[in-house]
């Protein structure tokens, strides 16, 4: 085996990860993007290849300080923080890691909503509080089969939610900015809030950027109406998030189940105080499975680069 | 419309049931069936049918009791505490209110599997307690879809989760005393621990009373192994409570979602001491929109028999 190839990977990995780069790579590690500057310019002007995770930014004055770069190989599916244009513009290809993490992040979706629904935090409380013993049976709560459901953003998450819900006799509805190819009977809008006015739980699947800030606003919201449930699997910012808080607060909606977050890993705290939520710490992806699956893809594409190999999952 | 026909209506019910019973009928409560023999002979002579739900002792007792006794419409699948022997023997028709929850019972069996293998308590508390904001993401935990999955008693309810967690992607694997009517793909054992040795995850959804008495047992979680996990969603009786709690203390298993307890609404409290298990409150069916239709069948069941109409549901 020859001298391996180098690489910057940029961003909080694990030891197994950690462990996986340096067997296949000479690796240089930085926490952030804002490190870059620190490395000497021989090696800066030697890397044609990042493996990069999490939220610093990565745009045209990381180029420039990187003139050979040729590779961004994303981990994860989302790279918001990354400057796809001027990438493109500096002739820069990004790979991501999609497909891998969609099951895990679709069971999720369907256990926030059964875990939100069916009030899962206050039943475990009803046997702990001593509660089921002294006054019998913890409230009714509300089916999740046979409900009408909206996904809006039928993508490949979007899909595997719907797919799963068939077979809880659900009704599809689903939001896109075109007609997808999906079973007939999944009904389609060109408009989030008709759809939001026949539906009882919303499933927001939207990709995350600029194009989808706020999506979910006030209007979605009240169309829903007081029986709705909306889950957010997507990113924190395809919710208005003070809108949510505002119908949570008021009873205007049911409920939420929400894995993502505007200003993630900071919550606002207004979401600690409700009783109508099920909130998660972003782990839609978050499982050995996914990860190990993610992992061999992002170096896998690292791997296609250094050998000419056509990359398996280019975003541009 | 002409006098209404007399019921003795046994347990506990709601103020929407009793209005219904009282609309349809001269309705008689009695909180348990410890109180027939409190009521007038004039009256216990003359009674024809019995609403019957909850824990108190149905048999022979109360059917001498009872004369006239014809029928009893029970709010429930499960009849274990109603000799269904001395019935048939005093010419007593019992019928059940089956189906109408099976969807909800499924539901929560998968919401009790994702809740507990994506750690949702945890999730929760990762927000709550900083840990997010301060140390980043949560441990990886487990993904459900792909699983092999074990059901053990392929009943209507079993059958409603193996064909929701086929759309999971998981393979379906089951127990019971015969081939079932089911997907080609499903595969047939007649003992529950070779089931347990094929599998990660089991669903024990088989029918309550003397025959399945801690049918899994310590043989069968021992098959299932350190990746197991056990879900119960029938009656606290099937699983050996003492043997599970065993597993789950000393890691032999990696955990349980337990609906039903042996001695519920009391539980055994080292259950509360534990970290792996998700428990709920017997609340399976315990939906607005099951519980109506439950009463509904139930009343319906009543009426057929005054209007010498064929029963609904009989059991026997």
């Amino acid at each position: 085996m020859g001298k391996k190839n180098e690489i910057l990977v940029i961003g909080d990995y694990t030891e197994w990860q950690t462990k996986m780069f340096k067997e296949f790579f000479e690796s240089f590690f930085l926490t952030s993007t804002l490190d870059i500057k620190n490395l000497s310019i021989g090696l800066r002007e030697r890397i044609e290849a990042v493996a990069f995770k999490g939220h610093s930014e990565l745009g045209e004055e990381e180029f420039k300080l990187l003139p050979k770069l040729k590779l961004i190989s994303n981990f994860g599916v989302g790279f918001d923080t990354i400057s796809i244009v001027g990438a493109s513009k500096c002739g820069v290809t990004v790979t991501n890691t999609p497909n891998v993490l969609n099951d895990d992040v679709a069971d999720l979706a369907i256990g926030l909503l059964i875990g939100l629904s069916r009030r899962f935090a206050d039943g475990t409380n009803w046997i702990r509080s001593g509660n089921w013993e002294k006054f019998g049976e913890m409230p009714l709560n509300h089916s999740i089969s046979k409900r009408r459901v909206g996904i809006i953003g039928l993508g490949r998450i979007g899909y595997e939610i719907a797919n799963r819900l068939e077979r809880f006799k659900c009704e599809i509805h689903y939001y896109s900015r075109s007609v997808k190819k999906c079973p007939p009977s999944w009904k389609f809008y060109s408009d989030a809030v008709s759809l939001a006015q026949e539906v009882e739980i919303i499933f927001v699947t939207l990709v995350g950027g600029r194009e989808t800030v706020n999506f979910v606003n006030s209007e979605v919201l009240d169309a829903l109406g007081v029986n709705g449930f909306v889950i957010n699997v997507s990113r924190g910012s395809t919710v208005d998030e003070l809108a949510l808080l505002d119908v949570l607060e008021s009873r205007k909606i049911r409920g939420a189940g929400l894995d993502v977050f505007y200003a993630e890993p900071k919550i606002n705290r207004r979401f600690l105080q409700l009783d109508n939520v099920l909130i998660q710490p972003h782990q839609g992806s978050g499982t050995f499975e996914s990860r190990r699956a993610m992992s061999e893809l992002q170096i896998k594409n690292l791997k296609n680069y250094f050998s000419g190999i056509k990359l398996v999952t280019p975003v541009n």
